[in-house]
């Protein structure tokens, strides 16, 4: 079951002026910064309620979130679930017809195991899986 | 101050079918569904933790809505925080330099007073302010 939102992410072009606006917007600074390498992101976290607004910007030309600005230009680009057991909601999406972008959970920011379910699969949304990790261990 | 996420709306094509699959994905129906005439969209609410997922579908080719579809397809179209005090966090907003859409709060789904700050003022993101109106009254 998809608990609720863990986050919603932002492809943003700077960082730092993306910081700063979202400071004045919602009163508060980014709690946390963490580069994810293998995503080819940096990523900065801000706390709303039970939510969290992760701004996402390149850290090189091939990542994802560039090629996200290349063609969309910044703004939204994903909306995260938080799941008890991501392996078990993954099996259940998936009989249910949903199209997932990994097979296996992988390690994303913040640390938690992520998966992606395709945009296709849901009305041009990409939605995110994420399961906090217990203590800090790897899965 | 922007107390939490109140909603996120995802612009939709067909909204039976939208209805249909985020039933599936979130694991509950739909507890609400509501026309704003005044934005020519069709509305359909789901709980998921302290914010909701709202998909919005066009009632005439002319909504915003509609438009958005033809211009970028189906995906995600703003992200709502709750506020206390709708005025005053306009008035605090545009003393920080933000671009409002509307210069009073209007009347938004689901018993909100709304209003939208433009998306160049946010990094491409479209961000409502809601505020709940007190015992449904107007305001």
């Amino acid at each position: 079951m998809l608990k609720h939102v863990e986050h919603i992410g932002l492809a943003v072009a700077d960082l730092a002026a993306a910081n700063a606006l979202y400071t004045r917007l919602l009163g508060a600074e980014p709690y946390k910064m963490e580069e994810v390498e293998s995503e080819g992101v940096m990523t900065s976290f801000f706390q709303t309620g039970q939510s969290k607004i992760e701004l996402l910007a390149a850290t090189h030309p091939q990542s994802p979130i560039a090629q996200f600005i290349e063609k969309r230009g910044e703004g939204i680009h994903h909306i995260a679930f938080e799941v008890e057991d991501i392996r078990q909601e993954m099996t259940r999406l998936k009989t249910e017809g949903f199209h997932l972008l990994n097979e296996e959970p992988k390690r994303g920011a913040d640390n938690k195991l992520i998966c992606f379910i395709h945009p296709k699969s849901a009305h041009g949304v990409l939605v995110e899986l994420c399961q906090t990790i217990p203590n800090g261990d790897e899965a």
